[in-house]
């Protein structure tokens, strides 16, 4: 990567700030997918920047799969450039990314005799251990998501060998004989990864995450899992299941 | 600020490492509020940094409100850091934001005979105009996002005048006699903020915003607006409504 590009006077890079202007504009659709980029010529008049600084936003956005540059031709928006995932009652990775080969990859697990105290509160453990798995989720191959799941290990007995073995929650709940949970509660925030999340996930450092928090329960309304699960904004979008009204 | 920092290879800063490391700590309950962060030489011996590094590192957070500094006796976790913003079939600012005093500020409206194909597809416009309005939303005088909101033009008839008048959408529709109106749709992403919307913002420059772009209908579902807002991640998260099922 060049180091020659001009730095903001706050220490950030000004290809980031162009990578993140014409991201947006992406997004927001002033380029439709298939549509061709203005030339680097036209983008360093636009920017008032070094043509070598235009290149370098162009490559981050190649690298990030949202365009394609064809040699001797421009560089062309992708399309379908945002994998979603489906936050609803009944979220499950499986069903929400339909079409994509999704797995699971089982990072590290451990029980858990003393954990956060919010957690504690949130599961209602009083005093029980707690089960954390550390997971990795893959689509077609690409990270697109970490997660730290807190179980109350009691109600998940071998939890940690059957996912690693099936690669799927709602395959080796069944296994251990629940049949079904609900999404209770979902929070969203957004953050910079930090650089352990970043090599993981294989995203340039201080890339953005979406962090969902989440509390599944049983049917009944008994606590059984809060995640806090990381996904590459690049990569994802989620989206929202509404209660159907009226 | 000070320019010494020494920069990761990419050109992120360090210090800019080291505070999202600390707010993701943080977030994720290793010092929960009120409680006392380790202190600068000790931070400083942890990230192998200088002292200066770290120091930039915590100013920031303070800067964000995240921890506040007592001269003399350290550094402390911020009670209450993040506002909550609730997304359910019934959004309503107003109401998601209870106890503080929540405030819209109209910037701009246009009549667009021609907005964006998405944007025409998803109100169902069939070649009526569209009317946009950009708003930055405050809360206790700070301004928390920024929203682009489309609506059908001959739907609602003065809206501009009304809501810079009002300062509500909700209280602007009933005026308008548009009583009711439900979320259909939303979604969820997450980037960097362009320079104008950290300005306007009062972010950093490259701070994380959340994106919600979301569709209101009326009572029996035909489209009223679409929505693209962007909300300051370091201020705000999301708080997902779950449809009861059983």
């Amino acid at each position: 990567m060049s180091t020659q590009s001009s730095r903001s006077p706050s220490g950030y890079s000004t290809w980031r700030l162009i990578a993140e202007e014409l991201r947006r504009e992406i997004a927001d659709g002033a380029w439709p997918a298939g549509a061709k980029l203005p030339s680097e010529n036209d983008l360093a008049a636009r920017f008032e920047v070094h043509r070598n600084t235009v290149r370098q936003a162009v490559a981050a956005l190649v690298a990030d799969g949202l365009v394609t540059s064809k040699r001797g031709s421009g560089t062309f928006v992708a399309e379908h450039t945002l994998l979603v995932h489906r936050i609803g009652a009944r979220t499950r990775l499986t069903d929400s990314l339909r079409g994509s080969t999704a797995s699971a990859r089982l990072l590290d697990s451990a029980i858990e005799p003393d954990p956060p105290a919010d957690i504690a509160e949130r599961l209602r453990l009083d005093g029980r251990p707690a089960l954390r798995l550390e997971q990795m989720r893959l689509v077609d191959g690409q990270p697109i998501s970490l997660g730290t799941q807190w179980w109350v290990a009691e109600q998940v007995p071998g939890l940690p060998e059957i996912f690693a073995r099936l690669g799927t929650v709602t395959g080796s709940l069944k296994e251990i004989g629940i049949a079904d949970y609900l999404r209770a509660a979902t929070t969203v925030g957004g953050r910079y990864a930090t650089a352990d999340e970043a090599e993981l996930l294989r995203l340039a450092p201080g890339s953005v995450v979406l962090v969902v928090r989440s509390l599944d329960t049983l049917t009944d309304g008994t606590p059984l899992q809060f995640g806090i699960a990381r996904f590459a904004a690049a990569r994802v979008e989620l989206d929202i299941e509404h209660a159907r009204i009226g």
